[in-house]
């Protein structure tokens, strides 16, 4: 038997990431960052008015106020996006619309409603009476006041989303290096599988762990190129895995056991490419992994669904997470504490990895069994439930409500951590 | 001013979810499903054994044990899938593979290590002999032990990932009815914007509205049909809300507001279609919606990226989830209590929506804001850090970190409750 650990550290060994290559960043969506990523501009870019007003030479209205009112010359109007920056002498100003570039010669906005010209669509009058004073630098936004140029904006490894990219064009980037979606293929073998929906003759199951493999691939960024199903006849397993050649990761469920038809075993005893580990965990105590020479990782999964979707996250997630250039904090879970929110058994001799409901209760977390009657490992009805799982050691037998245990939260976008 | 809650029942008053279709499951990955799914067969759909070993009649086996051997014929051979139905007379067995399904005649089994065969690659021989008894029933899994048949496999509104989906498989189902993913057109308003990477002339800025809201969409589940960019001209406006009436939804960043060049104001001033709110929170407070004579709901939000960002969250996003489908439940988000993890100012006399990092310590949530100087809605750069957002009363003047507030955990599949 090794250890969760151990068997983690092998495949985290055998990955590199995929080589990166430049996308525009309305096609980067969802991938990770090759570099780190700096401003080659300052947020913001320019100067600007944070109000619809009037930019003004502040020794002018310096002393404005109801009783003091200062009339001033409007010898420009800047909407956003104007290239103009009109010459101010003492006693003119421009109107300014919120986001324009303030006038060299200018150093405050006065807000529309702190003059006599409050509507904001009327024409561009003459003049303007200011009828409060401001302070020097009131209501502008510094060019650099969020980040200054070549300041950080993303770190390798970041995942692109909508926010990120948002900042990145900020920056003034129009594309970067990002790694691209692992190519998956996933392989459920089991001759009393057939496809979801067929009619059953006694001894056939649907086919579900196809659809919960893609499901989970899909969900961690990888791009599954195709789904396959083959019987426990290792002449099928090779012609799939041939298949499977142009794949970055080949995920394989059934078939890693010890029984006389599992083809998996039958088809790498002996591989030095693919090698079988008795991991001590539960479920999801058998487990093969290795490189096909032409070129996948090759992850062998329990075929029962439970022993699969724990044996996905615990090792092929960290493996699809490094080859899109996850950061390495990402690739070894830290659990959270989380309050038991029920009593539950746990196997003997084995860490045990239970999925989990887990909710915030009062801002704590809570991690509930999903499956009613336990760890059962084939409730697949009741493991859409999970989004998580709680992790207990091998010398704990039971657990009871209310207890502190370790416990991961998967399904967010933003690691909870 | 109206409240977020009154702005937010106009939204969902206003949206009803997308016709539903039906798609294979392959097909369905994230989709809402249109009605409650039950099971058309039991889970497991079989009586199958739980364990490499032999099928026996307990009775021949009840007092077996190291000192009183029982040998028994073997009569047939059960790998998964087999559609056998060997009769088993007093005496007989039949050897099982995990999976298969138990004979009529068997009601337990015994597992190979409590035989003298304990090699599951070996051929199948004439006799067994156990050298343990079992319990009537052991290492069986019975049918229907999961879910009987009509049993509730997933609700309406269900996102379908692979966990649902493989369930759906296991309940006998093919295909299942999903609404549709919305169809969404983004545009971005602002005489001052140029595409991502372009060069800036004075006054110009990098368009990073459209890249932000397009990011959401899709995170959302909504797929993003075009990306406009247009000037402060309503002209150019109307253009691009005709190019989108293919759309579901139009999302509008800018213009809404009463500047001068304000275009969105500008083209529905006056409308019955298109209503322009000032909502009482911040950001957020100008807000545009309604639904276009050509059909798309449209959505106007302030330009402001993180104004637009906020916007999102509270008005859009609640919608985008009832076009799928989504359970009420899910359109009105209840806050958890966090811990602030820092003082912050908040504004007067509206609610603020604070974006913030969310973090579990020590197993509870604390609320960090994103943006270190505050909650200056012009710090784009900083978004990209949020995964949440707190909500903070109008009457409260400060936060302290270490007090209670209120937040939302976004980002999640499962959300957090």
């Amino acid at each position: 038997m090794v250890t969760v650990a151990d068997q983690l550290a092998r495949v985290l060994a055998a990955v590199v990431a995929l080589p990166p290559h430049e996308v525009a960043l309305a096609d980067a969506y969802d991938r990770r960052l090759a570099a780190d990523v700096r401003t080659l501009v300052p947020i913001p870019a320019w100067e600007n008015s944070a109000m619809d007003g009037y930019a003004v030479r502040y020794d002018d209205v310096a002393h404005a106020g109801p009783d003091a009112p200062v009339t001033l010359r409007i010898v420009a109007d800047l909407p956003a996006g104007s290239s103009l920056d009109p010459a101010l002498a003492p006693g003119e100003c421009a109107r300014i619309m919120t986001g324009a570039v303030l006038p060299t010669d200018a150093d405050a906005v006065v807000q529309l409603e702190h003059t006599d010209r409050t509507d904001p669509m009327a024409g561009v009058a003459d003049t303007v009476t200011v009828l409060r004073t401001v302070e020097r630098g009131q209501h502008l936004r510094g060019a650099g006041e969020d980040l200054g140029v070549d300041a950080l904006v993303a770190a390798a490894g970041t995942t692109a989303t909508g926010t990120v990219l948002s900042a990145l064009s900020s920056a003034g980037h129009g594309s970067v290096r990002v790694h691209p979606a692992p190519r998956v293929t996933v392989i459920s073998t089991g001759s009393e599988l057939v496809a979801p929906g067929a009619p059953l003759r006694r001894g056939e199951i649907p086919d579900s762990n196809s659809l919960l493999l893609a499901g989970l691939v899909r969900r961690a960024g990888g791009e599954v190129l195709a789904v396959l199903r083959v019987p426990d006849e290792p002449a099928a397993l090779e012609a799939a895995i041939a298949r499977a050649g142009g794949s970055d990761v080949v995920v394989l469920t059934g078939g890693v056991s010890a029984g006389a038809y599992d083809p998996v075993k039958q088809v790498f005893a002996g591989s030095d490419d693919v090698r079988f580990a008795s991991v001590a965990m539960q479920p999801g105590k058998p487990q093969a992994f290795g490189r096909l020479p032409s070129g996948p990782l090759l992850f062998g999964l329990p075929g029962n669904p439970v022993s699969a979707w724990v044996s996905f996250h615990v090792f092929v997630l960290p493996a699809l997470l490094a080859l899109q250039g996850a950061p390495v904090s990402e690739l070894t879970v830290t659990p959270s504490r989380a309050t038991a929110g029920a009593d539950w058994g746990t196997p003997p001799g084995r860490t045990q990895y239970l999925p989990a409901r887990m909710t915030l209760v009062n801002g704590s977390l809570v991690a509930t069994p999903v499956a009613s009657r336990g760890s059962k490992s084939h409730l697949v009805g009741s493991l859409a439930a999970a989004n998580g799982y709680a992790i207990v050691p091998a010398e704990v037998d039971r657990v009871h409500a209310g207890e502190v245990v370790d416990a991961v939260v998967i399904g967010t976008d933003h690691p909870l951590t």
